[in-house]
């Protein structure tokens, strides 16, 4: 899609420069409306998602077992609703570096339209924590870390494989092969796969798989304690699954090279 | 929608009266119906969301905080469904004055239809708190109203917040550049924001997003403290919501004029 | 569709016997599958939602407050699940006497057919609660009943405003004049509005919203203490939104009179 | 679809061999990718839905009543979402014995391609449940269980009928004579089917319904008590699930012989 709105820009303006061309691949109208699109995806999935962690955190007085687990379970739904919607308002959205990077990786995406979802992503992410910190007087952002028990090559791991299951979910989401109408519910598919990856590891590295959704808490808070691994395991994790199924699985890579 | 009715009929009843014409458009059959549906709409919403909240709250007989979780996570997931109901059975309705002062900001909504709408909207709401009270012996209605914590400016902001993201759903969701299929899960997902954002910001100011839903309880109850929140911020975030997609993510804002 | 399926038999089969037709109707291949259909949706829809609140009953060892809500969402979110299901397997099944009233009252249907509906309803119900009482070793299969201060009219008015969101629901997830795309996600949002009047009055009536679903834990345990509550109000509830929805909402009920 | 492929394949191959077949059947890149989608789809399912059990019992440090019944609905809840994901990521995929066995009983799959797919899923389970027990740090990986009141036949009747609502719900899923359009939401329901039963049955067998699902926890804990009651029950009733759809509910089971 941006090819295409490149091309048409290009058509009136090409002055047979390359920095120009660069300049209205970045500055665009369409590019800017495409910024704050992705923007707004990324808040709202970050305002909503850090927002039911706190609430939940708020409720709970004590640490007792019981607590625990409602609380995961209220933040495993409320992910699996709040991604939904965020990719649902804005079809083609990423949300999330990992899928960004995947779709970098097998050359869907240049590096540089890469880059600029992933400032946009930071900057949703880290304006709705602070939000966040304005309305809820001064009630803890909570932080993404891990488990006593669990190992910074373990934590790697588990975010690797969880963000896998969630970037390869996406890519058949938006596979051209599929019949049409068989997309539509891929938002809701996607959901699905946010929340259920935090009921099934959230008790041990939270479950983020996405590194934007780490980095806003952990700016507002100052708290970086092993913030690199919610970076290294998504990109690891998200890149093999695109890889893999957009040369493997899909079976029509070779012809189709329409961006996502 | 309403204009072409308006205009259809006026084929045959046209005697060149203004008043005469508003009298079509209010009390035409297709108009009256209109009504209905947005009643029926706005009743089945508050008195299964409010039903929701009167059960959890029943059952509670300790203020512990596990209850207090469980309570809040049973609440968003009936609204979530609640919405998705209210949206799907009536397509076009708003069953939200935010919904409507959106749409009548965007100029989608002439002034007096958003009115007729938000009349509807508040006597569903009120009618459906009537029959709780009546029907479940005296439990108490609960009410929004702001934790201990939040201030005035606060609860605005953050009934603000959450209703920007569910207008900014709701555009979407409607949105005539969408493939048609992409329309159908719509009251699925519209559903999905009003129940995270329950999730997200419940224990601070409940998570109305709808002065409608608040509107009813506080009449019925006759406590109406900080009511005036569930109004200011819903509309504010609604209307900001509205312009901000309809006048700059949806590029096509000018050649549509139709009505939602 | 069963008028079309007698139609076509008949022109083979007529010899002028009103008799003979209505053998036909009754017991050719397709009404025999078509009951088949009707008794498995109904068998699956009982099946799962009793075994969901004995199961939540098994596990209470206490009769504490926070046990009866965890069991209210799981219980409600089990229905959801379920009538979505049971709808979705078998495109144009009722699951639920009052659904087929709705049907009848609105002479959709024949009253034979009708019957026929209530037969397999009672029936699927009936050997699921059966076969639960088998494999669950001897738990207690629980029945519908009134909370203690809830009255038999304030049960019927439950039941009956319940049942009518339900029914509104159902009639407008097959309205003929709705985009045919849009019917698609009719058996989720009928699932939610099953479930969420769970949420909404099961502290106060269990909300059956369902003779049938009332019907066979009833018959099988021999307790049918208020049993009949369980009948007027959802038939009164869904007639009602049967009417309301057929003769006023939708504005062309008199042209389409095809079997839904 | 894998007849088709195996004849135009042939065209250029064949030279009269039957071993030949069989190779190009087993080995060809289409097949390879076929097996590869299921063995991910069967990864991604006991990944997040062993994952999901692990974690609830992570977090309960006590035995008491609320922390099981809590942790039954995260578990329903996961195991809805994760079989939705594990259907949609790869259309056309089985993820589940019972399933792969019901088309191999109704002639839709050959004998031979169904033990490729059990194969399949049965390293996918096994993959999963390792890598679950080294990022877990020792965790224990739960294995189904009979319930203490539940005797072997009892266990296996529980399983049958549950695998068989979960068969018959994927066999409508699938079924030609649906409106392609029905078919979407295909994913959702047979996820709502799966999770729904765990609710329904959970804390008498596990609810498993899946030999698969059963096998990876087993053979890394080499705890294989009952463990033949998972893969009886959900044969049987997975494969009367098919064979009574296949032969009554559909009608054109005469025509269609396409495989799934």
């Amino acid at each position: 899609m941006h090819g295409m709105v490149r091309m048409r820009v290009s058509s009136f303006l090409r002055v047979g420069s390359k920095t120009l061309d660069l300049m209205e691949e970045l500055f665009s109208p369409p590019s800017l409306r495409s910024y704050l699109s992705e923007f707004i995806s990324s808040f709202i999935f970050v305002f909503v998602g850090v927002g039911s962690a706190i609430s939940a955190g708020k409720l709970m007085t004590s640490s007792d077992a019981q607590s625990r687990e409602t609380d995961l379970l209220a933040v495993g739904v409320a992910h699996a609703f709040a991604f939904t919607v965020a990719v649902y308002v804005a079809p083609g959205s990423h949300v999330n570096p990992a899928v960004t990077f995947a779709f970098v990786i097998v050359r869907k995406l240049s590096i540089l339209t890469g880059i600029r979802h992933l400032i946009t992503q930071l900057l949703g992410s880290t304006l709705a924590c602070l939000l966040l910190m304005l309305v809820t007087a001064g009630q803890a952002i909570p932080t993404h870390g891990l488990d006593d028990r669990v190992t910074v090559f373990g934590g790697i791991l588990i975010e690797g494989v969880a963000t896998f299951t969630l970037v390869y979910t996406v890519f058949a989401s938006r596979d051209p092969q599929r019949r049409s109408s068989d997309g539509i519910i891929g938002a809701i598919v996607t959901g699905f796969i946010a929340g259920v990856n935090i009921l099934a590891v959230g008790p041990f590295t939270g479950g983020s798989m996405n590194p934007a959704r780490s980095f806003g808490p952990s700016i507002i808070t100052n708290d970086f304690k092993n913030h690199w691994v919610y970076w290294l395991g998504p990109l690891i994790g998200g890149g093999l699954a695109g890889l893999l199924y957009d040369k493997i699985i899909s079976s029509n890579h070779k012809q189709s090279s329409s961006e996502p």
